[in-house]
């Protein structure tokens, strides 16, 4: 039984640490060549490519070291293998504080305001208080959630919409397509954490832009793929839509011509939402591995079907 | 004995109808052509120009509508006459918003994205966790306790400075000029909020950046006085600074041809990030008139020797 993480050298360092000091019972490898593809039975990796079960026969479980798994779910995993995606503490951070970030900013105007700043104009322009905005995610996983909670800080009536009904407390909450609609249609500022999978690639598209109500802002913080881009820059250019961030493109980088970079409602960075933290990524899989080692599920456990 | 405010419309009108639902018993007027200047003894007003106190003679308090007194601690006001700044929650949440807003982007280099998205590059750039990151704000009166407030949601490491000892549960608080020495040395985000005195004008100068660490960023949210705007530029020509969101300026509003309107790496908004809420603003006036009317101390009387 060996553990064989495949990352970079100062990642590899911070889970060798951990694991020999939190679960030196499991051997812990990062160099394929030095071991035996036999003795394979837990992988940590970002990528998978296709050719891992044949190499690994014994391959009991698969973490990746990202929040999605869109990356590997079109691989050809063994149904025998387990897929866990990571959650831990300094992602969920991270992409909370990008998404109450642009919210405020979006709120506030900001992306008018650096328009504002680059034509040397000091206006004031008209403002909505916090109580009369409804901000509105679509994905109620990790991330989701962590972002409404820190959300709730400011005043925002605030709401939430996944696959499967979910009750959150403070939080008007929805499901299905069908609620889908009817939160659009109350929703000032919209923010895409959904898992990317065949449901939600190009969910962000002109008929969703078309429920917002006018003057509607958007921030995509998920995959790349769930965004028709096109759609929402014929969306801006009419001015359905306020202004946008955006931290992830199809595809990425974003080829430098892309109308995306020069469009003065859309403030564009490149997929820095979230990324995860060495030291509490380390400690999630040890608590996910600790899971499985006991006969448990772990936090995380992909759905192959569902795709996340 | 009558109040008057000199407002605009809109402002007189929400005053007017909470007075008559809350505080009937003191006449409200708007229009000064229609009382007798005797009987005034309130006054809600922004300005204060010099000539009032002749004008009203028997004035006995001066409501300021904004959180400021600077506009008019200048003016001839008479020794007897009070004078009390605007604390009202639309204010407070305002001005927290921005800071937080701001906080979040210079934590997470949105200028610096800002600006690769101009020439269209598509480069992660180099980050530090919250945890690892000092946040800590001059002055302490309701704006900064409540920017810190909601900034503990994040993970920041919090300070804070004011003229006099105060104990903030969870921030580290300093006082007097050694104590604001020793905090700008370990301050990563610093945030102005400090009332606008003789004391305080041009305390954001050379002296100060320069016991700042390297790279070290600035958000500006209380009066354009405090800030040398060519310490600041130069600070940041040198790359001592990183960034800065600048919301009020000398002059205001900032000339056309002013070098801050162009820097890449200030973010400046035409001071919007408080404005008093009529509503709230009501209540607050009116809790106070009701507690001098019982003999006690409104909240925000003014200290007219220490300036606010």
């Amino acid at each position: 039984m060996t553990l064989l993480m495949l990352s970079y050298p100062e990642r590899v360092e911070v889970f060798r640490r951990a694991f020999a000091r939190d679960l030196p019972e499991v051997p812990f490898a990062s160099d394929p060549a030095q071991i035996d593809p036999r003795e394979v039975r837990y992988l940590i990796t970002w990528n998978y490519p296709d050719n891992l079960a044949e190499r690994y026969p014994n391959l009991d479980v698969i973490f990746s070291v990202g929040a999605g798994v869109d990356q590997m779910i079109q691989a050809q995993i063994p149904p025998r293998v387990k897929l866990v995606r990571m959650i831990e503490s300094g992602l969920t951070s991270l992409v909370r504080d990008y998404v109450v970030m642009s919210v405020l900013a979006l709120h506030r105007r900001l992306p008018a305001y650096i328009e504002q700043q680059r034509r040397r104009e000091w206006v004031n322009l008209e403002f909505t208080w916090a109580d009369q905005r409804r901000v509105s995610v679509l994905g109620l996983g990790e991330l989701g959630q962590a972002s409404l909670e820190a959300l709730k800080h400011f005043g925002f009536r605030l709401a939430g919409w996944s696959r499967n009904p979910k009750e959150i407390e403070g939080i008007r909450s929805y499901h299905g397509r069908e609620g889908l609609m009817a939160m659009l249609a109350e929703t000032n500022i919209l923010i895409c954490l959904l898992p990317l999978t065949p449901e939600t690639r190009h969910i962000l598209n002109a008929d969703l832009f078309a429920q917002l109500p006018q003057g509607a802002s958007l921030v995509q913080a998920g995959r790349g793929g769930h965004l028709d881009q096109e759609a929402l820059l014929e969306a801006l250019n009419t001015g359905h839509l306020e202004a946008a961030f955006i931290d992830v493109t199809d595809p990425e980088p974003l080829p430098a011509d892309h109308p995306l970079w020069s469009h003065p409602k859309v403030v564009l960075t490149p997929h820095v939402a979230g990324h995860t933290r060495a030291e509490s990524s380390a400690e999630a899989t040890i608590a996910n591995l600790r899971c499985i080692l006991a006969g448990e599920a772990p936090n995380g456990l992909v759905d192959r079907q569902r795709g996340y």
